[in-house]
């Protein structure tokens, strides 16, 4: 699953760059930026203005973390599963368990209002540069710069969501070498119209992720309201499934459009062998503990199962996507070709100066990398990781609002900010349901996991632990808090032990945040600024950004790959073959199929296409996107990559990289005869011209 | 699963101590140093030498790690299964499963020779002390004086063994306070005669495994053969099952014989927040990453499932068993404690020389500790933890012992002198089945974590990997040796590659462990020993020394608890509440009952007894160990302790910890009713007297 991981957390942008030489099928493009030149060269496809248009505004963009796209004429959004799995999960109970039952509105009346779901589609983009960059005119020391832009950005935000009444958000593309205006169209009443049970929805499990051939209907329908109506969008995709529509076919040319997550794809040699040394085996670490915790807790009781489960499945699917990138890492031929990209660059650039900038940016990162060695279990533990559960995030969020709250928007802390208001409150007076057991648990995990790593006797851990075990200590902080209770959150209550937990951290928290971007975040920014001169310098400019969980497009072919050990792997798998995987994994857990199925089995045609395979260049954060022709017709839903194409985040490898996609024809086929959607289906796909 | 982890490593013994004063019931008590006077003045009950003699020569040590007991005039022995898993997997192939479907030989020609394992019955104790201690006498240097003891205890043991012909091993006991020779009688063949499913014999899986109530039938029964005829045993245990027997009662005074593998009840204060802070937390990050690795490889396919089975079981456990320590030291209370005693052992001592003695003992402890933090990440790579799977540690066996052999025995490391050959050799080898598939992943594993731990940079990670990703280089390693061939075992093939591998390493081996011999071993016994004469002096020698692995006699009475949630824990299940578990828990991993028993629920006496729990002092390694009543008749077998026990390494407390026995009447019901198994009970429960 492709699911952006990070999702709870303000994340101040990673190093984001301009690209090497983009090999066949590479990119994540940005709305404003196509590969015009080579689509038209490769392809003999020229994408219209009105095309692009039409694709940008059909796209949609999940709080959760995912993509997703509006394809009926009354407001119905395409997902995947595991990207809706999170508002499933919310809107359950013990009684109503919608992830393992599925769920069906057979009217508009029965579609559920998710709690707390924000959807975000692309309105405008605008190029402020120049006003950014203006702000740190004539500053020379690196973290008041580095101030100075992010007080610019957090303006601009404020004043052209107060003109235009857009949520807008300023994007630091190119590591700063350019800065983007985004403006979306923001929804929040957004209703759960369909998904299958989660069996057939992550058909395989964690032994099947990441994996193709594969059989699994990861999709999952939502409808957006505007003043309690159904929205009629000014765009939506047509489907290329019907009558004179022939769907997705081997060799066809087709693009994503969705929001790739992060990339890191212009490292430095040095950077991309700290990834590997450091920051991702520490990453594993934390994720090989969390899923032997959750899976412990989950073993206590059917409840326990039931309300871990969203925590847990994001956590193998983390797990698995790490492995696979470490186990690229750890081939020393990766770090090798990164240092031999290098020496070539630079020695293109002989005799100019930016071979002097190439090299003054590389040594900076370096730098920052040291720094961050030292100054990472401070901003981790604290602020970055700052993990004990929903209620610690509540109490955080309360506390910090009304500090912020005192200064001019453009001092707050961004996320503060008066442009993401409305966001923040969505979240923060959310009446998803709070569990007790697991909030214990998430507390217990976290102040447990700094007692690991810093030795009981720390005096951070002290502080938090207030003389008594992880578990003594987490269990009178969730049950003394009333942060359940959403009211309770309207004010602060300096008394409420959760809040006077948090605010007891609070200043050692904000100082680990100071020092991580004025020692580490901006001098790597600086450095990665050079760096991304230099290579302009070398390689002009038709080149992408890395993922920054913004609206790209990536192209590429449907075609299956022959394997490392020479196996040919097709491109399309077929509904009957999810009968034959189940028969052949009997017995082993996430290959049961759900009654549904197995009741429909006579009624289903069993040759058509399910899943297929494309050379699309995607990541994490892409799940949801839709997969569209020529013509701007859906012939699938983007849900996973292979396990090739987890090196992806540091390198894009057509050979054998695959994106994996639910086949439209598939999907519409479950749809009406498994689940009897067969309204929603000619919703969808009726004669109403988008 | 009281499992002694280390089962595959030579362990220099690890500090062992005299102990603090002793709580109610605590204690494992040397077979010629019982707590006559308590057990007198508690119980009014007085072990005759004839008694003691009777259980110990009935007490039987596996070599698997564990410890059993001989129940039948013609040999047989009882374990647990999980003890006798390892030999069950060994014996196992792709069509005859054993774990699966579990084993009963219904004649003796149909019992299944045990491919490498060892039993011994300790038969003779003598203290050489004096002798052990004279060969230092005069040497200042701890180096030097700890190889000469190390050089005496292994002359010793060479020159027994070849007197005696038993299996000689000198046991270090209050940390070199005592220097006891062990002699066994050593048994290797040795044949599988019954063994229950895993389903019902680990009935409940992880979820249950250190709770209770508990349902499991935790057994599994081998057979001596001495010159090729059933042993006809000098001793062996009667049974307290059948007419005119009572069994267990609620408030019995009840006893263990058997073998705790370590503890390190009197480490000090420091030593204790060094395990909590350090040692293991590592431990525990060690576990959940190879429960993670193991449960993907075990996702592959239904072959590897099986082939890694046991591996993983073990991993499970030994992981539930850390976290429940961890979860014990994370309570500031518990070095604080440790920090009291030591307050109070010192004003105790207040004008003797033993005070001061006290405090450079303690002193010395510190700093090993330091030295342990420079120096392990070496040692536990190269030396202690040598973990990349059974072909590699094969290959190393054979690259040492030829080495090795060219020295005198005394001169030797100790697992490779005289009096451990057979041993060796009986696993080196072993024809125990060796699978490709689970040796590359081992490898794998291995040399990733080494990547992980100190970067694909370092040198010796480099000479490690060659070149190549640590997949690539396991692949070429394991696909390439001739080892997994008994005979290419008998000589070393210096081009092997496997050879070559672990001979390319083998000076960095044994250099790190010649560093922590020298600076952490040393000192620390030392510095232990200094303390241990202190603790004599304030305590006196009404004692109990840490556990060794080897026999001990523990005792307690059969009694429930009170939960620290003030729930009542009653002291027995029954059979028939094994079919309630099930239904309770039903589609949940570990609680499928398997098809015999639900063939004979009808035909089972549900009230029969079926586990129970007891206040005996037991740890890791006493899995297997009999539990009998006064008369010394077997009334149990024990198979685990409760989750409250998991904190026994640092500290007994007994209103809660308990141990977990399978009921004898439960076990014979189940063996006569489920299994057909009545010749077998015939045989334990026959007239013929012990």
């Amino acid at each position: 699953m492709l699911l952006n991981a990070e999702r709870w957390l303000y994340l101040p942008a990673v190093a984001l760059l301009v690209a090497a030489p983009v090999h066949a099928d590479e990119g994540m493009w940005l709305p404003n930026a196509l590969p015009l030149a080579t689509l038209q060269a490769k392809f003999g496809f020229q994408p219209t203005p009105a095309w692009t248009e039409h694709l940008q505004k059909s796209a949609v963009r999940f709080s959760t973390g995912g993509s997703g796209s509006l394809v009926s004429p009354d407001g119905l959004v395409m997902t995947n599963h595991h990207v809706g799995s999170d508002m499933l999960a919310k809107l359950s109970t013990p009684e109503r368990d919608l992830l393992a039952t599925g769920f069906l509105a057979t009217s508009r009346a029965e579609e559920l209002p998710c709690p707390d779901l924000e959807l975000n589609i692309l309105w405008e983009i605008e190029d402020v540069t120049a006003r950014v960059n203006a702000a740190a005119n004539g500053l020379t020391d690196l973290s008041a710069a580095g101030a100075a832009k992010r007080k610019a950005v957090a303006a601009i935000e404020d004043e052209s969501n107060t003109a235009s009444g857009l949520t807008s958000e300023v994007v630091a593309l190119y590591q700063g070498g350019r800065y983007h205006l985004y403006r979306y169209r923001t929804y929040r009443d957004v209703r759960l119209v369909f998904a299958p049970e989660t069996a057939i929805a992550f058909f395989g499990g964690d032994a099947d992720n990441f994996e193709f051939p594969r059989y699994d209907l990861d999709c999952c329908f939502f409808r957006i309201y505007e003043d309690g109506k159904p929205l009629v969008p000014t765009h939506h995709l047509a489907w290329d499934v019907g009558e004179g529509k022939d769907g997705a076919r081997e060799g066809e040319l087709v693009f994503t459009w969705g929001h790739p997550g992060s990339t890191n794809r212009l490292y430095t040699a040095d950077h991309v062998a700290f990834l590997r040394d450091v920051e991702e085996p520490l990453s594993l670490k934390r994720l090989w503990r969390n899923e032997v915790r959750l899976a412990s807790f989950m073993g206590r009781s059917a409840e326990n199962a039931r309300i871990a489960r969203e925590d847990f499945f994001g956590t193998q699917n983390g797990r698995k996507a790490t492995q696979g990138l470490v186990d690229a890492l750890q081939d020393p031929a990766l770090v090798a070709a990164k240092r031999a990209e290098e020496t070539a660059l630079l020695a293109q650039l002989t005799g100019k100066p930016e071979a002097a900038r190439f090299e003054r940016g590389r040594a900076q990162v370096k730098g920052s990398l040291e720094a961050s060695k030292r100054l990472a279990a401070d901003y981790f533990a604290l602020e970055r990781r700052f993990r004990g559960g929903d209620l610690a995030q509540i109490a955080r969020t309360i506390v910090r609002l009304q500090a912020e709250s005192e200064k001019p928007s453009a001092d707050r802390l961004p996320e503060y900010g008066d442009a993401n208001r409305a966001s923040l409150e969505a979240m923060l007076y959310s009446p998803a349901p709070i569990y007790a057991a697991l909030e214990v648990e998430r507390m217990t995990s976290w102040l447990s996991s700094l007692a690991e790593d810093r030795g009981l006797d720390d005096a951070l851990v002290s502080k938090l632990l207030a003389g008594k075990s992880p578990r003594a200590r987490a269990t009178e902080l969730v049950h003394g808090t009333k942060l359940t209770d959403v009211q309770a959150r309207r004010k602060l209550d300096a008394t409420d032990p959760m809040i006077a937990f948090v605010a007891s951290i609070d200043a050692d928290a904000r100082r680990a945040r100071k020092a991580w971007e004025d020692e580490v975040d901006s001098p790597q920014k600086l450095g990665y600024a050079d760096i991304a001169a230099a290579r302009f310098a070398a390689l002009g400019d038709s080149v992408y950004p890395d993922a920054t969980f913004t609206l790209r497009m990536s192209y590429g072919t449907v075609q299956g790959w022959t394997s490392e050990t020479s196996e040919r792997v097709p491109a399309f798998t077929t509904i009957g073959g999810t009968f034959d995987r189940a028969k052949e994994r009997a017995g082993e857990a996430g290959f049961e199929l759900p009654q549904s199925w197995l009741d429909a089995r006579a009624q289903l045609n069993t040759a058509t296409p399910f899943n297929f395979v494309s050379t699309n260049d995607i990541i994490g954060g892409n799940s949801g996107s839709p997969i569209v022709d020529v013509d701007g017709e859906i012939v699938g839903l983007i849900f996973d990559g292979n396990l090739d194409s987890l090196a992806g985040d540091v390198v894009f490898e057509i050979t054998r990289n695959r994106a994996v996609s639910v086949d439209a024809r598939g999907m519409l086929e479950a749809m009406r005869v498994v689940y009897g959607a067969g309204v929603l289906v000619d919703e969808m796909t009726s004669a109403r011209k988008p």
